[in-house]
């Protein structure tokens, strides 16, 4: 995540309007070498191995946590402690008491956590379709994350599969981003039930996740999890289903929306297919990637902080889909429906 | 149902070579004037209104039983024990108890329960394709049946939203091809979870059922019925993921089927788009529709009983479909996992 | 072709009400074995092998010209002649001198020829979108017809590649159909530049034909047939750009329109994909095909007959369709624009 | 342009390892006020508003000109001969003989024209299968270039509707890459027809391009460019069958690449949906945008640069293309085949 992170704060100033000079101070990380690599190809000015050292600098107003999981908490409580803004990598912490100590710990200053894919363009214009009430009360709501590369026997173990750093599999890693776009769009969730397979001999995390949800709004959801889906590379996907319209996404056609109107005349309803790709960047029809999401979240936290406005998603958010991957964790250890406070 | 049933009648002698001339004998039903024009513009010979004469009477072979779900063990075990070969609608009946009286009455002579989407060429393909290994040892299996109707306020009532007689909403009517497809191509469910909702106020039938299965083949799947979602006309739709490779298809896309092949180099591998036409129709890419699924069931039903070789879906898998939807329904309402015998 | 005629007699009176009894008397043909069985089979009471003393008999009123190109003349104006209703195959002849004489020999009565795909539902409502201005004065037409069977060298010739029997190759075999259609939705072709090619070695016929039009109606256009398009099954596609609009198909995917409405907001723009099957034959989103094209042709103008409406496409039509084909021949030839009077 | 090329100089040396350092020198251009925003957002150190002091700098090692067509010539000629490396956007020129001298007067050293289009990832995967015999001998070859901002009235004229200026409409504007595209994957034109129009009132450029193609390898093509295919915001898309396979692309799905073999079973021959993202940005199924066509062909010529190997597309590209352009401004005038020497 560090070269995505670092295109950002390189790339911000390029699209956005800001306020701000951003700069690019201190690198922070355990392998020297590969620091000094790493600072000099995307323009970080020092690096550092010692995170404490840099959080306790007085010339640092931002501290970005991208490290393992079980990690976050230790950093980011300390750097917000220490009086700085504080932005995390998802899933906020390995559990919900981390994370509601790490959200009441930066509660002082505005804050966020890369749910960068809130950021697609595609995915601003549906929440901005949601807010005008383009698709009516909801019924169903659908959410997939589905890759392939546990299926790639080739592959060595990494910290993801690792449950002591992890804290689970598919769940925090993929899952996670499904249930934070499922909250922006669809609002809370009321209760799962869920199931859980390690497919990989030997391995502790979850491998796949499916969950079935009632939300508060009256809809029913599911939602599936895994790195077993052959054919899949990335496939990041959302459906929704309401009374006046239907949406559907995939992050693998990044730049397309599809939208359904059910109040056009019955013989004109069908999924249309819109190009949306952020006037900000170029011109309609020049599509963008994914590190687009990472400079827009960038962008509008800075926006949003130099107004005085609030910025979403933040660390309050970390703390709901923590509660939500708690609840299907003990829903798929009992097989029984468990409620989301 | 009349219809398509009629028109397979009609159509199978022209597209299947036969040892047998089909005759439409009798059409039986309880309004004589329709019957009347029904029979006149499908070519039946005669009609009846009862249909207990209809199972006495000697010169027929076959008796098809497409009546309202309530009604079928009636007729179906007395036209099984009147000797006749039985072809019955889906689901088969409204309980495991029915169901399993109507397979042992029938067993004696080659059945059919009217699974016909088996018989779209495509899922046909799908299913040499599993036999030959080409997907290999199976992770995850989707199955989706969805419509909008539920959400038409101009729609009136009907005996599939009335409980007494439909037994159920979209798990007996729609989510029973999904699950006959899911143990035709990946076998026997071990155990389910299940959400119902019903969006309609007032009404007693599930509008939506979901469901998380685990397969005793190792894999597990979700299952998804609704007439709630918007923008699905007829949305019966498959995903099955394998080690080797995985699979997709669509009703709504009938003549298509998308494999992906994972035993190719990584850079060749994409979901490929194979057109799925049938040869014993029209010519290569000269695609086939609903009604071909009929013709197709009847005449492989047809040729079989010829051979004298088993055919496939029965009444037993009509049966295993009942447990499924049984178990479903008793997970449901609980909100804990069901095991199926 | 004989199949796909003999099954729309077949089925005619069971989609449409019609005020006759549709009658299958004699079907003709060369080869007497073949014959019966082919008359078994699909319904048809006597066989023929002498098409002058069929033409001549009195208890017959249609007469369907189902054979070799250069054979529809002589047949169809001796029908046209002995006081019949004349059906012909496309095209409708190999010469436009041909043509207008056929054509005036059946105008005393209703006549059709086979441009079966104007009857494909989807092609049906871009019509009356069209008729109801949907799409605004029109820019750009596309139409292509792409098969790949040329390209298999197993395949035996057969009189389709036989220039003195088919008179052309895929010009007259699949972009008479494109012609028809372009004719049907944007009228009359006023100039074209063309350029064929034959890919087999010692054919005459042409093996690709590519087109620029420039219609009546201002808009300009591309013509592409060919059976060397590895890939491409069946694609009778067409696109079309007008100012309020734009709308595709492809005869692949048969029940899809896809439409664009440029007059909704811009951001709310994008091909949207309408199923289309038709009412007459099954319940929305149950999907029909190549064969109801041919049933549909039937059954409207056996309801135009019955009601003294005109029906297209006519003999007319067919004429019209040659007077294009001829001039692409020369264009063709000598790689210059012609005119098309 | 400016921001794109901007943008790549700024960000190749995260995404290359490159044996250089880029320094962004000077921003060159008219509007003093406009530049220095623009320096400053995009990382230039100096601006200048002449262009000619630019070209006599010693420190400047290259020179970029993305400027309106008409002022290509002089600026890349006094360039090359201050003996500078010289980057073009295309259409190289506004006539065959400024072409030419161009190309001569750079042919001292490296240089490049922004065919940028060639470095889409899965244009670079066609290339590498077509190179490797995927496809075979070639047949077809379509080139689309389709936008639909001609067809809106609110926006005003620029200078790439001015015949002063650009020189030509589509055809240098859009079809050029088309040609480029055409001229990489399937080698020399030989001959063309075409046809050309003006749709808007008062206009002198080409809004709409068609041109008929032979190939020197003996395949045949279609090329087609307009502004006025509503729907369309950006599809540069292309399709090419060969006797082994078949492929297509298209920008809009620019992480995409379709591509069917010929040579696997008949019954598994389809279009599969590759995912080509490039490795060298992020994971696979993470998605590229327009930008990285420029940072690649920087990235690249950079690289041939320092190993002294052969860059492509350079000025002797740029030529090419300009002779098919003014053989089909040629073909459009006289309605007439034309020859390419």
């Amino acid at each position: 995540m560090g070269r995505a992170h670092s295109n950002a704060y390189r790339q911000v100033s390029s699209f956005y309007d800001l306020p701000y000079t951003v700069e690019q101070s201190i690198l922070c990380g355990r392998n020297a070498d590969n620091l000094a690599a790493m600072a000099y190809r995307w323009g970080w000015r020092e690096t550092s191995s010692d995170w404490r050292d840099v959080v306790s600098r007085p010339d640092i107003d931002i501290i970005d946590v991208a490290v393992p999981n079980n990690l976050h908490a230790e950093i980011a409580i300390a750097a917000a402690r220490a009086g700085k803004i504080v932005f995390c990598e998802k899933p906020l912490a390995n559990s919900v008491t981390d994370s509601a100590t790490m959200r009441d710990a930066a509660a002082a200053r505005p804050n966020m956590v890369w749910f960068n894919y809130r950021r697609v363009p595609a995915v601003q214009q549906l929440r901005a379709m949601i807010d005008s009430n383009r698709l009516g009360p909801i019924f169903h709501y659908r959410g997939f994350y589905l890759q392939e590369w546990g299926n790639d026997p080739s592959r060595p173990p990494n910290w993801k599969t690792d449950k002591s750093i992890a804290g689970s599999g598919v769940l925090g890693d993929l899952m996670s981003h499904s249930l934070d776009l499922a909250l922006y769009l669809n609002g809370p969730i009321a209760s799962v039930q869920a199931l859980q397979r390690t497919f990989a001999p030997g391995r502790e995390i979850d491998d796949a996740t499916l969950v079935l949800a009632q939300f508060a709004n009256g809809s029913i959801g599911t939602f599936e999890a895994t790195r077993y889906a052959t054919g899949c590379k990335n496939r990041n996907a959302l459906e929704i289903h309401g009374e006046f319209g239907a949406a559907r996404f995939d992050l693998e056609d990044m730049n397309r929306l599809e939208f359904l109107d059910a109040t056009q005349p019955k013989d004109e309803q069908g999924f249309r297919n819109l190009l949306v790709s952020a006037n900000r960047y170029w011109k309609p029809g020049h599509i963008v990637g994914y590190e687009h999401t990472f400079i827009s979240a960038l962008g509008d936290f800075l926006i949003a902080l130099a107004n005085k406005e609030p910025f979403e998603p933040n660390f309050e958010d970390g703390y709901r889909v923590q509660l939500a991957i708690d609840a299907i964790q003990r829903a798929a250890s009992t097989g029984s429906t468990v409620q989301i406070q």
